[in-house]
C-alpha cells in the first residue's frame, strides 16, 4: 500500500492515517467539517489535499448512520483500489450497500475493538490499536486483493486481526459490550434516588459493575440504534434469568422448607453459570485469566509511597503484573494491592516487610 | 473496655480480637471448632482460655443462622456485659432473637463492611476493618453503655462508625452489594456458552462487569438466604427495566419513524437514569468521585518500567491517586494509566516526555 484515503478524522479515522503515514504512506484526509481534516493533518496524519488519482485503499471513518452513504459516494467515484469501513455494527451497513446495487467485491466492513473515552482528532495515536483485536468481515465475493489491504492495514495499525461473518460480529459485540453497558446502567439507575447512608456503603464491587454506566449517551443511543436486535434477545434471556431468580428468593423466604431447598438450588445455579461464564473473560494479556496473587501494602497518601513500593519490588526482582489502589473510606491511608505471579509473592512479602511496609494478609 | 469474648474465630472474629489485643484489652477466645481458636490465640489475638467471669463486650461472629442461638446463650449465661453480631444481615437475627423473648437492651446488631476473599484465621488483620464503614444497628431499647462498648471496638478496628435501622441496612446492603452480585452473574452466564471468537472480544468494560461473579457461590447463597425479600424487590426493578428496554430496541428495529424515535427516546432516558446513579457511588477516597485526569504512558513489560514511572511521577512533585495497566492483547507490551489531580495533569506529562516516555493522548 501506497496511497490512502481517510474520510473522516475522528478518533479512528486519524489514528489510523498516524499508523500509516508513520509507516510511509502517503494519506489523504476528507472530513465534512474541513477544519477537523486540517487539523489531522496537522498532527502529521497526512495532507488535507485531495488525492489526483485513485489511491490504494479508502478508510470510511463516519459515524454508523452515514457509513452506507459516504462508502457508496466514494466507490462511484471510484476513489480507491479497496474499500473498508471501521462502524462498530457490520451487518447493517453491507445490506445498507447491497440495497444500492454496489458490486461489493472491492468492499470490506471492519471493525477495531479500541474503545476510548475522548473523541476527535485530538484524541488520536497511532499507538490507539496496538495489541488490540480488530475484526475483519470478509464475504465469498471479497477480492483477496482487498482482505491484503486491510490485513496491511491492521498490520501497520499493529492491531491483531480476526475474521469474523459481519452478523456474527454484531451477535458478539451485543454479547461482550452492548448488553453489559445496558445492565450496568440498570444497576447504577437503582441508585439514582437511593438514600445518601445506603450509597456510603459502596464497595469496589459495585463500582466496578456501575463504572461502564458514566458513559457519554449519545454516543451509546447511536451504537444501541445500529444494533437493537441481537441487543434485543440477549436483554431478554437475561430478564428471564432475572425472573427466576426472583422466584428463587421468594422461595427462600417462605416456611415450607423443602421450597427453600429449591430456593437455595435455583440461586446456587444461577450463581455458578456466572462463575463459569466468568471463568472464560479473558484475562489483560488476552489469553486465559492468570491467577495473579495479591501482596497488599498499607500506605498513607503521600507522594512517592507508590514509586518507593514499586521500585523496592524491582530491587526484589518482582515484576508487578497489575496493582489497584484502594482508599479507605474518609481518610487519606490506602491499600495497594500488588498483583504477582504465584511464585513470586512470598518473595515481594519478604522484600517489602524487610524495607519497613506494612503488609495486609490476604 | 478491659476484657472480651470473641466467639467465632474466623476472619471477621480473628481480626477484631487482633485489634482488641493490640489495645490491651484482654480477649478470650471461643470456637466449636477448638483448634481454629488456637490458631487465632496462636496469632495474638488472646487467649483460647474461658474468662473467669463476665467480660465486658462479647463479640459474636458466626455464620448467619448460628447469630441468634449463639447469641441467645451467651446471654443466658450472662457471659458479658455488653453482645453484639457482626453477621452480614441485621433484621432477621434481630427477630430471632426477639422471638426467643430475651432482652434486648444489651445487644447491638453491627456489620462491617470489609470485604475479603479468603477466610479463616490465618487470612485475620489487625488492619482488616481500617478506614471502613462499620453500621452499627441501635434501637431506642439498647443500652448507651452497650453502644458506647461497641462504638469502642469500632475505634480500635479503626474502622467508621454509621448508624442505621436494621431492616434499613438490609435494604442498602441488598442494593450496593447483594443485587449487583447477582445481575454480575446474569451477565457473566451469558459467555457460558459463547463462541471462543466472541469471548476474544471481550475488553475493560465486561471484564469489570462480570469481576465479581467469580466470588464463591457458597458464601454467597447464605448471604442472599439471609435477605432474600430486599435483593427479590430490586431484582423485580431491574427487570421492568430490562422489559422497558427490550421494548425500546425492539421499536428501533421498527420501519415506523415515529416508533424508532420513541425507541430512541427509552434508551436514551434509561443510559441518563444510569449515568445519574453511577455518579453518585463514592470515589475510592468515600466521598463524591473524583475527576482524574488521566495521562497514559506506554511500557513494555519488563520488571522496573513502573517504579522508574512512578519514582520519575515522585520527582515531577505529582500524586498518583490511581492505576491501572492495560496488557495488550496477545503480547507484552501495555499501557499504564495514571489517574491525577487535573491541575496536575500537565505537568505530569511534560516530565514523563522530558524522562523519554512516550505518551498516548486520552
Amino acid at each position: 500500500m501506497k496511497t490512502a484515503l481517510v474520510i473522516g478524522t475522528g478518533l479512528i479515522g486519524t489514528s489510523a492515517a498516524l499508523a500509516l503515514a508513520r509507516r510511509g504512506v502517503t494519506v489523504h484526509l476528507a472530513d465534512h467539517d474541513t477544519e477537523q481534516a486540517r487539523t489531522a493533518a496537522a498532527l502529521g496524519a497526512g495532507t488535507s489535499e485531495p488525492p489526483e488519482g485513485p489511491v490504494d485503499l479508502c478508510v470510511v471513518a463516519v459515524p454508523p448512520t452515514y457509513v452506507a452513504p459516504t462508502l457508496a459516494d466514494a466507490m462511484r467515484r471510484g476513489a480507491a483500489s479497496g474499500y473498508l469501513d471501521v462502524a462498530s455494527v457490520k451487518g447493517g451497513p453491507r445490506r445498507e450497500l447491497e440495497a444500492m446495487g454496489l458490486d461489493l467485491a472491492s468492499y470490506i466492513g471492519t471493525h477495531p475493538m479500541s474503545g476510548r473515552e475522548r473523541s476527535g482528532p485530538l484524541a488520536a495515536s497511532a499507538d490507539l490499536f496496538e495489541g488490540r483485536p480488530w475484526v475483519l468481515t470478509p464475504t465469498g465475493d471479497t477480492d483477496t486483493h482487498v482482505l491484503n489491504l486491510a490485513l496491511e492495514l491492521v498490520a501497520q495499525c499493529r492491531a491483531v486481526p480476526v475474521v469474523m461473518d459481519a452478523d456474527a460480529h454484531d451477535r458478539a459485540v451485543a454479547l461482550v459490550s452492548h448488553m453489559p453497558h445496558l445492565v450496568s446502567s440498570m444497576v447504577a439507575a437503582r441508585l439514582e434516588n437511593a438514600e445518601e447512608t445506603a450509597v456510603r456503603l459502596c464497595g469496589q464491587g459495585i463500582r466496578d459493575v456501575t463504572r461502564i454506566a458514566a458513559s457519554d449517551p449519545r454516543m451509546w443511543i447511536d451504537i444501541l440504534s445500529a444494533n437493537p436486535g441481537p441487543v434485543a434477545d440477549l436483554l431478554a434471556e437475561v430478564a428471564a434469568d432475572l425472573d427466576s431468580a426472583v422466584t428463587s428468593l421468594r422461595e427462600l423466604q417462605s416456611a415450607d422448607e423443602s421450597k427453600r431447598r429449591d430456593g437455595a438450588t435455583g440461586v446456587e445455579n444461577m450463581l455458578r453459570r456466572g462463575n463459569a461464564g466468568q471463568a472464560r473473560v479473558p484475562g489483560k494479556h488476552g489469553t486465559a485469566p492468570t491467577v495473579y496473587e495479591v501482596v497488599a501494602v498499607l500506605i498513607d497518601d503521600q507522594p512517592g509511597q507508590l514509586a518507593h513500593i514499586f521500585a523496592d519490588a524491582e530491587r526484589a526482582g518482582v515484576n508487578v503484573e497489575d496493582v489497584r489502589i484502594e482508599h479507605a473510606t474518609g481518610r487519606q491511608a490506602g491499600l495497594v494491592q500488588l498483583m504477582v505471579e504465584p511464585r513470586a509473592a512470598a518473595q515481594l512479602a519478604v522484600a517489602l516487610r524487610e524495607r519497613g511496609w506494612s503488609l495486609r494478609q490476604q
